[in-house]
């Protein structure tokens, strides 16, 4: 039997154990999990060198480099993390439905673990720690399957909390990661039907559309974002310059940040030079339609392809709108519904953009980085779901359970 | 460009007036849509003649012939259909949550149309009517894809249904039907991730199992069910032979009807050979393991394929069992997650079994064959999901929809 079919069946055997245990003992649990990575630190910053080392040889970018490197202040915050897990309450057996019908059945919905998750992510260690505590939190069995570049940390960081669980109501074969590196290991937890109850990649486009485009699992796509800003006619111009310059700049390398600002060409005349100096100011380089180049001298033209990019970067499209019809229709084709912005003193227009654009957050005067589990009070994020069933935004513990009817009678039957 | 992303890509296009459509205006559609079947039945009859003959000429079974055929009746309850779905509350602009954070920003999470719905169903005329009623009802649009058996009837529906939607507030462009017969337009929707945002498949297995292999586009999987019953050691005897028989008798041909019936050793030893003969007297067929065989003479041996088949038949299979444990591991190995039953007086034994199976639907002291929207009450059933996402069990109208965050602001931006 390969790795992956093992693991994940050992895994689901002990999903039913975990499934059932109260709030308190899996609190108790991560707590320990969270005691062990700091008493044994030094042994996972040894695991680390070793892949940073290989990295270095394998000519791994720095900036790859600087995400799987761990010190004492990164395995802290790991630490910390899953104490703050422990804070929030747990969402398994709440109440969801109560139903009494005329024959006397009693009918429950209750939340429940939705069982064995698969988590296929990139070669960061600090996920398979947080992808850990939130799966075991509500109460699921979990198969990590991270970047190989950061296989040494994952294997000792799950040394660790196997023997942190070993003391705790949790079984440790809850908590399975793949070392099988080959491309092949992911795609067979993809079609893991029966097995494998959903997968959650969390990553980069290419990750992400991996797992959507093969997986017959049920998958939480937590997909990119090309987040527009519309500047109405009727916006403060004050607000909207802050707005913009916050939605691009503040972060420019996640998905809800700013890729493309759509300015009603009342507005644009008189206030869009001054956005544009801002955002060169602030290394932002710009690129425009026809109308928004003639406005703003040495701004190169956007391409097609620029208005469908994600760049992630200090790259922003600008483009003239006359209408706000004409902002809605640009956002139906380039968004991807994730966050989308109207800056806007007209009333009857921030309704009809909060109405009509198909997004999993809509914002009026606000930026969109909001869109973000802890800054929606969520106090975790799992990821935030582009697509639109069972979690669609920022995913916070609920988004990681199912439900269940349970029926009582005395007897009924169906006539 | 094919008819399947030419219909789709229209049916999305309409879905964003429809998205925004009122309860009532919807529900004049709908009545619109009722009143139209009925005052030209005899167009759809002759259509459906046309299926009937063909159908006859192929050699459809009986059974299929019966399922495709309509008559005057069969109209007028696809139209009552259609006016209790008028009845039912509107789930589509629900407060689901409302958020006030520090900052000042508000955030509500509302209820949202899914937006473009594919539906892919058998030769079942009343599956047109009836995914239509639901999908518009919830401000979604709907791209049907039914059995090429039914298809001169399904195009006459639509076009009535065309009619009857051009004197309302839904745009008829949100109602197609794919005619191409060819097995490769329903691979086609299974593929147009961005413009159908999620598949319905109702039908028999291997239509579902073709769809969770092959979408990428998101599913809702309608599964199949292998349900047990367990008779406990402290089964009252007249409560588990009725509830055995019902779960089994009632309607052998659907998914929430027992296959197999598990029986404490203590119970059988007394009861077993009673509920077995009121099983062969209703023309039941019952294989068993080696010690049912014992108890009752003259039945024949299940096969290890036996106990994971789903039969839909007058056939059962008995097992012996010698503790709840036992009972629960069986149904853990075999069940599919449908509805399972325990029927016992001892409490303890019933809190766990609704424990730890996991299942959409777990029973104490009544028949599986409750598991349905209707007798749920939720006025509709779109279909039973037996998967973890999204919804679980019975689905009614809300199963039909999504949400949306929406986030008003005073000039707020991230720190």
């Amino acid at each position: 039997m390969s790795e992956v079919v093992d693991k994940a069946r050992i895994a689901k055997d002990a999903s039913y154990a975990l499934g059932v245990l109260s709030a308190a003992q899996k609190n108790e649990a991560l707590l320990k999990m969270a005691d062990h990575l700091v008493t044994r630190q030094t042994e996972i910053i040894a695991a680390n060198a070793e892949d940073l080392e290989r990295g270095r040889q394998t000519g791994l970018r720095t900036s790859l480099l600087d995400r799987l490197a761990l010190d004492e202040d990164r395995i802290a915050s790991m630490a910390e993390g899953l104490r703050q897990i422990v804070d929030l309450p747990d969402p398994v057996g709440e109440t969801l439905q109560e139903i009494e019908r005329p024959n006397g059945l009693r009918i429950q919905q209750l939340r429940v673990p939705i069982g064995l998750i698969g988590i296929i992510y990139e070669a960061r260690p600090n996920v398979t720690v947080d992808a850990a505590g939130l799966c075991l939190k509500t109460g699921n069995a979990v198969v990590l399957r991270g970047g190989s570049a950061a296989l040494s940390s994952n294997l000792q960081i799950i040394k660790i909390l196997h023997d942190a669980l070993a003391a705790s109501a949790i079984p440790a074969d809850a908590l399975q990661i793949i070392e099988d590196a080959n491309r092949s290991s992911v795609d067979e937890m993809l079609k893991l039907n029966g097995v494998i109850d959903t997968i959650i990649p969390r990553g980069g486009a290419s990750l992400i559309q991996n797992v959507v485009q093969n997986a017959t699992v049920p998958v939480i796509e937590t997909g990119a974002g090309i987040c527009h800003t519309y500047l109405d006619a009727e916006a403060d111009p004050v607000m909207a310059s802050d707005i913009a310059l916050n939605a691009k700049v503040q972060r420019p390398s996640v998905c809800n940040a700013m890729e493309t600002l759509l300015v009603h060409e009342g507005f644009a005349a008189e206030h869009l030079t001054a956005i544009a100096k801002r955002m060169k100011e602030d290394n932002v380089e710009l690129r425009g339609d026809r109308r928004a180049c003639t406005l703003v001298p040495g701004m190169a033209e956007a391409s097609e392809q620029d208005w469908a990019t994600e760049y992630n970067d200090y790259v922003l499209n600008v483009k003239i709108v006359s209408s706000l019809d004409e902002a809605l229709l640009h956002i139906r084709r380039y968004g991807t519904m994730h966050s989308e912005c109207i800056v806007t003193d007209n009333q009857a227009n921030a309704r009809r953009f909060l109405a009509e654009v198909d997004a999993a957050a809509v914002y009026h005067n606000a930026s969109t980085r909001f869109t973000d589990g802890f800054e929606f009070g969520y106090g975790a994020e799992i990821g935030i779901s582009t697509q639109k069933l069972h979690a669609r935004g920022p995913m916070g513990l609920p988004a990681l359970t199912s439900s269940k009817y349970i029926v009582e009678g005395t007897g009924q039957i169906r006539q």
